[in-house]
């Protein structure tokens, strides 16, 4: 019997799982993210999840391993796989590591993650998504990973959802955009502008059908993020394409309506069994 | 002799002219934008100005027209020209009068403008652009306007300016953003990379550069401030097409190159010119 704690150390929050012969036997979620634990204080993080889930092996994965986290660990660089994230673990000791993030490159243009190539390798190692694949990731920083031969071959990533923050909180358009984002007419409206990729203009036009009183305020938040999410996906897919998606189910069901409505086919993977499907993987690999 | 003030009122800053026979013989400038000045106060700003520049009719343009103005004016539907602008004026009383603002609708796109439509329709008036011609405002709300035969007949905003400002102040990029936007190779650098128009993207791309090292901060603004600028113009311009460009000196060299590296001509207008000929024009068509 094979048994870890794996830990999913994001930048807000933390998701720990014990983990045995690949199943999850007990979890813990909280709030303690990378942005709130000092250097100093991983020693004793880490001593607390062992003694709430057990003395065992740990990988850890994420912003813990950022400047932001426990140590700065360097990228594996795409073309990459399960076997190359396990044979560049950082060792803190013999019985902690942390797993390394993704780094790509292409002329000017450079991407890197932290976390999701757990997920996104995991989802294909646990046979959630064919070994040539277009995952996507959405959230604050939307990955969209293509999976060659079961490895990332190149990945993107689009501030979209810190977009969406940024103009709801500041700016001509925040007291536009108060309101919750639904699916729907609007959203999907939205989606079919941002597919013109034409953000700054679209975006200012949030602002003069409010003022023309052509269209009510308490769609434009969903009209705002169905134009985001649709420029980042008009970039990314062409019409046919099939996305496997790996997120929680309101944001992944805006971005399946999304991908629909631009041509794309959208299915959805359970991501937290892509991340345990991951780690395990990449624990078994490391052993 | 025709003598009239003219007032360009901003939202965050107002300049006032006495104007003679078309020509400019004083002004003033301050801060006193519609966003200083309460409902209120507009009727004792408009005497303090006839105090210190004549007892002159007066034409009102820009945010002082808005619902953060004196008053909130209809907007003239474009087409228009200084004609219909002139004939559409709010009489406050028998010599003081706002002008309006110009609005545009296409199917679910939507514009409006107050302010540049004096400058822009005055540049064409003054014989400084042809009469068929495309100008572009750029400042925190880009404004860009076809003109036919004499009158706008679309205009386009675009919140490229706003958006530099948002990434600048707040969010994942803020701290790489904060020297001094330069011309030259960083800024052309991102107008190649805007060109591609998958903005989300390539913003993220500055923090990974970043990470990865391979790009020095120093020129993230540059780059970033082309980047925005390249997609606002590429989504407004085929090769070929020649641009005049009214802005401080500054921004309009920006926008030239960047004008110039996606193929088009930019030409520079002289936007103070432009303001007073259009701000004549309409005082003579209204007398």
């Amino acid at each position: 019997m094979s048994a870890f704690i794996a830990v999913d150390w994001g930048t807000t929050n933390r998701r720990a799982y014990r983990i045995e012969d690949g199943k999850v036997v007990a979890t813990e979620r909280d709030d303690r993210g990378a942005a709130s634990v000092a250097v100093g204080e991983y020693e004793a993080e880490v001593t607390g999840i062992r003694a709430r889930l057990g003395d065992l092996p740990m990988l850890l994965a994420g912003m813990v391993g950022s400047n932001i986290g426990w140590r700065s660990v360097p990228y594996v660089a795409v073309p990459a796989g399960l076997a190359a994230v396990a044979g560049a673990l950082d060792r803190i000791d013999d019985h902690t590591a942390i797993v390394p993030g993704l780094s790509y490159r292409d002329g000017l243009h450079a991407d890197v993650m932290r976390g999701e190539e757990v997920q996104l390798l995991g989802a294909v190692a646990a046979g959630l998504v064919p070994p040539d694949a277009l995952l996507c990731q959405p959230g604050t920083h939307c990955k969209w990973a293509t999976v060659e031969s079961g490895a990332i071959v190149r990945f993107t990533t689009a501030m979209t959802g810190e977009l969406f923050a940024l103009l709801r909180a500041h700016g001509v358009l925040s007291r536009q955009l108060g309101h919750r984002v639904e699916p729907g007419g609007a959203f999907l409206e939205g989606v079919t502008e941002g597919a013109r990729r034409d953000l700054a203009a679209s975006l200012f036009a949030i602002r003069a059908r409010g003022v023309l009183g052509i269209a009510d305020d308490a769609h434009a938040a969903s009209f705002a993020s169905g134009l985001l999410i649709g420029a980042d996906i008009a970039a990314r897919i062409e019409r046919g394409a099939t996305v496997h998606i790996l997120a929680d189910a309101a944001l992944g069901a805006l971005y399946a309506s999304a991908i629909d409505a631009l041509g794309g086919t959208a299915r959805h993977i359970d991501s937290q069994a892509a991340f345990v499907a991951g780690i395990t993987r990449i624990q078994d690999l490391a052993a």
